[in-house]
């Protein structure tokens, strides 16, 4: 079955501590394209400007990511963010967002992408993510991500296009933030109770957190030794996740699918860490993809054996 | 099998989000051995004051804990902390730390808690714990705790009895910074180099992280709505990791055992941070405990189920 993504399509200059680069491929809709390939039909709706080329446009190509609806801007410059983290990779510091095309975008989507079985909305401003929810009437499961700036100056917006969503994925951060909320379970219990069936928190190094009506389930990041762009590593969890349900039409928004389906995110997530911007993807196997969920499911196994408790 | 550990017995003072009180009791030693008294046999070692009376001790003989080695210093007060926690419990501000009795603290083991099966070294000053750890010399398993205290003020010390151990368990930020590593796995990696045979990083509200020779595991802490008190939460969760291990002598250290010690401790930390100091401990039973261990079973656990993977 077919993923629609709407969110930003950019280009990235990003600095590690591994090193550093001026213009990679990014943008929340490209890195969630790119993973969700590997589990579904993808279609990505965003604008680009007369700077992004057939280079850029080939790396979705080359994972069977339809394009139709990449809208082309004349005369208009990319979506530029420019950022740098600390050594621990843990605090990011945006030198410079451009918003350029997307300062006057408006979503158009083409009827294949408005029939697809599930909708994703990046990261973009709310009043815009409930205009495209609206010409998905038909979507069988809806995403949504969101960030700190929306939730600042866009909050009434964004609860009331989290209302009908089916699935929120955010922060953990945020998801306090959006909330006031210090408790993440009492948070996550503040946003269900605005309609979505289920609530994700990502966790950044940590992993990831599933809350659903009664229950609870929590899964640990893939451990790696080397982080060399933690940038999109949210987007590729996203989008592995929402592959996984794509790719599960018949089983309804379960609690065990969407357990499945975030080890799918968070394998991907891991491999999008590992290089800058969207080359470790670009060149990752289902070989790699099928051993590291495998592993993740080793890391996270044990067994409860009865214990004779005392005193 | 029984367990010793050495650590301080304290009066906490705690302000949090939800109340406060003047005089706790308290302390790494007897938060460690009211958990681990639910699966082994404890003996706790430490210095107390003319403060500290039956009530006190009462505490722990109710949960079967001895506590012949706990040596009153005539004249002397029992060691004093205070603290308070910001209202997401995630930062803490200490107010007044009262060695006291502590500052002079040789300890002094009785033959019996020599010839326990299981050693614990509490957070203390890293030669008082090598020199412990030498007056058990035939100690199955040995265990390490430390803080930021240590690491700044006495490093060379505490490799030195790392080197001596067999399970370090710590929390991941001291684990950085013992280690001057950023990234958790790398600095596993290289505390593992000085021998341990296992490291367990506490991560707080996200759980727990086991490194050994070539395996990992994760496994998250128990979602609670109320945190109420989180001291001794890290104290909780190494009783009963140490009291699950000395109840399985025969096993060996395993990851597979390492695994289920740490859902026992994760289960007992859970309890322990619902209410103020030992309160909630006190009065835990044990299907409590077991109905904990199977819930945690239950929101870690998840299937994983092939999947066509695609272009």
């Amino acid at each position: 079955m077919t993923v629609t993504v709407v969110g930003s399509i950019a280009f990235d200059a990003v600095k590690t501590p591994w090193g550093q680069r001026d213009r990679l491929l990014g943008g929340s809709a490209v890195h969630f394209a790119l993973s969700a390939s590997f589990l579904a039909d993808v279609r990505v709706v965003g604008p680009v400007g007369d700077d992004f080329g057939e280079a850029e446009v080939d790396v979705l190509r080359a994972r069977g990511v339809n394009v139709d609806d990449i809208e082309h801007v004349p005369g208009g410059k990319t979506f530029f963010w420019s950022g740098e983290y600390e050594y621990d990779l843990n605090n990011r510091h945006t030198h410079d967002t451009q918003l350029n095309v997307f300062a006057d975008f408006q979503p158009k989507l083409s009827e294949a992408s408005k029939d697809a079985d599930v909708l994703f909305l990046g990261n973009i401003q709310p009043d815009l993510q409930r205009e495209v929810r609206q010409q998905c009437e038909g979507a069988r499961i809806v995403g949504l991500d969101s960030m700190n700036l929306w939730i600042e100056t866009a909050r009434d917006s964004l609860i009331r296009t989290i209302e009908g969503v089916d699935l929120l994925v955010i922060n953990d951060a945020e998801l306090r933030q959006l909330t006031g909320t210090p408790n993440l379970v009492q948070a996550a219990r503040e946003a269900l109770g605005w309609g979505p069936t289920a609530v994700v928190a990502k966790q950044g190094e940590y992993g990831s957190a599933l809350f659903s009506a009664d229950r609870f389930f929590a899964l640990p990041a893939y451990p790696l030794e080397t982080v060399v762009d933690p940038t999109g590593a949210g987007d590729s969890f996203a989008g592995g996740l929402f592959g996984y349900l794509a790719a599960h039409p018949d089983e309804g928004l379960t609690d065990e699918l969407l357990r499945r389906a975030m080890a799918y995110g968070t394998a991907l997530a891991s491999f999008n860490v590992e290089e800058f911007g969207t080359e470790r993807i670009q060149r990752l196997t289902h070989d790699e993809v099928r051993d590291r969920v495998a592993e993740l499911h080793a890391i996270t196994d044990w067994v409860d054996v009865p214990v004779e408790l005392r005193a």
